[in-house]
């Protein structure tokens, strides 16, 4: 089936203390984007992607998607206020029955065969969500205490949340909720079973400086091993 | 009030693909249990330690400590079956009231500065438990499915977890049950209040070779600022 990535990279990144928005700042001498591009260009020859990005980044993302365009379609959106706008405006594009991927553009570390894998479940399940088991105590804020939760049944969620596009499109016709944190979210609340999929420890989210500074030794880690 | 930090450095460590349990691996060519007393040692001049260790590893850790043991007094106590059942090894060794920092041997990143804002929380509210929030989406498995979970209610939990040794002494005389995965849980099952406090985000448990590489990192950063 088609195969579409919608990659969003809607955000300001304050948290880097940073003023360029953090899907720009640079890994390996590449832009954070360029990576997650890379990624999705690597899972399938024949995937196409929708980048969401603010408005006045439109051109920069351009320029750093260039080298891959010949190879694959990759069209430009501009971001809502929320993820949920983000996307909606990236499925906006969308004409034709799909497999979706919806990937946080800093979480550029993900590798191609999760993509694949993710590929497989949603074509078979309907949609796949990446997570992880928590390795740390979790408790849970009730009121003014808290309470301990057993951590096994916990799952640290990740992208790129895999859908069919016949689950997707309607699900996001939904009036926006404020419970609508993710893709999973939104289709649960449309009515549809989640199915998770093992996610990977270095698929992180790139929001702080310690990040940049891991995902500097994971890429250093692959090139080794490569 | 006295101040004893009990270092629980009990685990085999399979995770880290290697054979030499995790806290002895070096970081900056010291081992991982030498930045955990090293942490303690920098937050109060008066602290003694106990230290839990496998038992055919007790010498190991005596030679660590070497450098720290003229001014710090430091016991080793041998690890038990159960996570509760080392820490209660350690607490068997504390007969006068003092405040008992629990800490994983594996956190050796925290600092000392937070070290000491456990023990005035706890001198003050009884105990003290580091946490910080959740930074992804998290769902809670409910039999065969999953369901999102708010994440502003989630918390990571950190240690070292800090009481007052009148709360945690007759806390560990309990039954031991599954659900006592950390002291928290424990001091709550005796009827406690658990007191959060901020905790930090690179006061991480290094379990598995990324860990390992963060770590480094971390420290590497922690140089060049000085």
């Amino acid at each position: 089936m088609k195969k579409i990535a919608i990659i969003v990279a809607g955000g300001a990144g304050t948290r880097m203390e940073s003023i360029l928005p953090k899907q720009f700042l640079l890994l390996k001498n590449k832009p954070i984007l360029w990576h997650s591009i890379k990624a999705f260009a690597s899972a399938f020859d024949d995937i196409e992607m929708i980048i969401v990005l603010p408005e006045e980044y439109i051109e920069e993302g351009v320029n750093i998607a260039k080298e891959f365009t010949d190879a694959h379609n990759i069209d430009f959106v501009k971001g809502g206020n929320t993820r949920f706008d983000s996307v909606k405006n990236g499925l906006g594009l969308i004409k034709e029955e799909a497999i979706i991927f919806v990937h946080d553009a800093v979480r550029c570390l993900v590798s191609a065969e999760m993509i694949q894998r993710c590929y497989e479940q949603a074509l078979h399940q309907g949609n796949a969500v990446p997570a992880i088991v928590a390795t740390d105590t979790i408790r849970m804020i009730d009121g003014d205490k808290s309470i301990s939760i057993d951590r096994n049944k916990i799952r640290i969620i990740q992208t790129p949340q895999t859908f069919q596009s016949t689950i997707l499109l309607p699900a996001f016709e939904q009036e926006y909720r404020e419970t609508f944190t993710d893709e999973a979210s939104v289709a649960e609340s449309f009515g549809k079973k989640i199915f998770l999929i093992d996610g990977e420890v270095e698929n992180i989210k790139i929001t702080r400086p310690i990040d940049l500074m891991i995902a500097e030794k994971v890429l250093e880690k692959r090139i080794y091993k490569s």
